[in-house]
């Protein structure tokens, strides 16, 4: 018997008002209307310009031992694999573990450099886990975003721990955390200010 | 010449999805369906159950010298006011202060025990925003909900300090902070976690 110790957990920084990126998300602005050029950075300088400042954090977020993802988070293709695309991430994307990437069309695994492997599931968010879980052995699974993505996994009771980054902007529109997901019980596990982000860790109950 | 000294707060309980509220608010159950009995209880237990742990949030959502609150919070009653209704807080409200009711329906000040006085306001949230500034002196004046009013405030660029009280649960339905308010650029200025809430002070820049 080999219990798995390992937890579901999702990371997700949001503006104030909940939006894990703003309207107009396209291949040039992959973050849309965020309140800078659309990469994402004003969302994620707690990330990149104070790395130090929060280094358990960040830290944390790369301990998963298995990623899942949408494909909106993975890129910009629609439909079939018909141009080539490994994400947004360069050569060695951040992950050095398996990323499994929700899609409806099938494609061959995409070894990347650094130990992540993209691997394209067709069959669903729960078959998906499955496999992360599977490949995760006694680590954590990673539910890695978007927020469409992330609201497919907590309306479905999959989530059980939400690590929310929450910045110090609101956007108005674009892909909300918690949209269209039924009411939740969370318990409040840490929560710890830093200079331009909140971190805020809760279990979810139910 | 005398400078105004104090600022234009709001103070806001709100889930993690930013609900002030849930769905189906009515006379019996205020705060709809809150995640609790409808009372509002279940947001507010960081107010009512855990005071002591609380105290220095709760002492500062009472230091207003002027409040400013939406017909819906005042009460059930739509239209002329052909019910008596003073409110949801009995005899002695926890204002003790003038607080500015926005309604389309004039009335007549309505005095109460401890030093709160509603008045009733047609013509605007401006209108109401510089009677309670001219009421409050030096004072803060507190924007005190509901979450639509709040809104109106926020959209016109007139509150100038936002604190959260950010309760772990989620509705999914309601009235929602920052729902139709343009994108906002805030600077945080405080954040405290306590047992079952977490407080969130912004400053908010445009």
């Amino acid at each position: 018997m080999s219990a798995r110790a390992g937890k579901v957990v999702c990371d997700l920084t949001v503006s104030l008002d909940g939006y894990a990126a703003g309207p107009g998300q396209s291949e040039e602005r992959p973050f849309g209307d965020d309140g800078g050029d659309g990469s994402g950075a004003t969302l994620h300088a707690w990330m990149f310009e104070d790395a130090d400042e929060n280094r358990a954090e960040i830290d944390l977020l790369g301990s998963a031992r298995a990623f899942v993802m949408g494909r909106n988070m993975f890129g910009p293709v629609r439909g079939p694999w018909d141009r080539p695309w490994n994400g947004w991430w360069g050569d060695e994307p951040p992950f050095h573990a398996p990323v499994f990437v929700l899609t409806h069309h099938a494609r061959e695994p995409q070894p990347m450099a650094g130990g992540t492997t993209f691997h394209f599931v067709t069959d669903g968010i729960g078959a998906a886990l499955e496999r992360a879980r599977a490949a995760a052995g006694d680590g954590d699974v990673a539910v890695a975003g978007g927020a469409t993505t992330v609201n497919q996994y907590l309306a479905a009771g999959l989530i059980e721990e939400l690590r929310l980054h929450v910045v110090p902007l609101t956007l108005g529109a674009g892909p909300r955390l918690f949209d269209g997901v039924p009411p939740l019980e969370l318990a409040q596990v840490a929560s710890r200010p830093a200079r331009r982000v909140t971190h805020l860790t809760y279990e979810v109950l139910g």
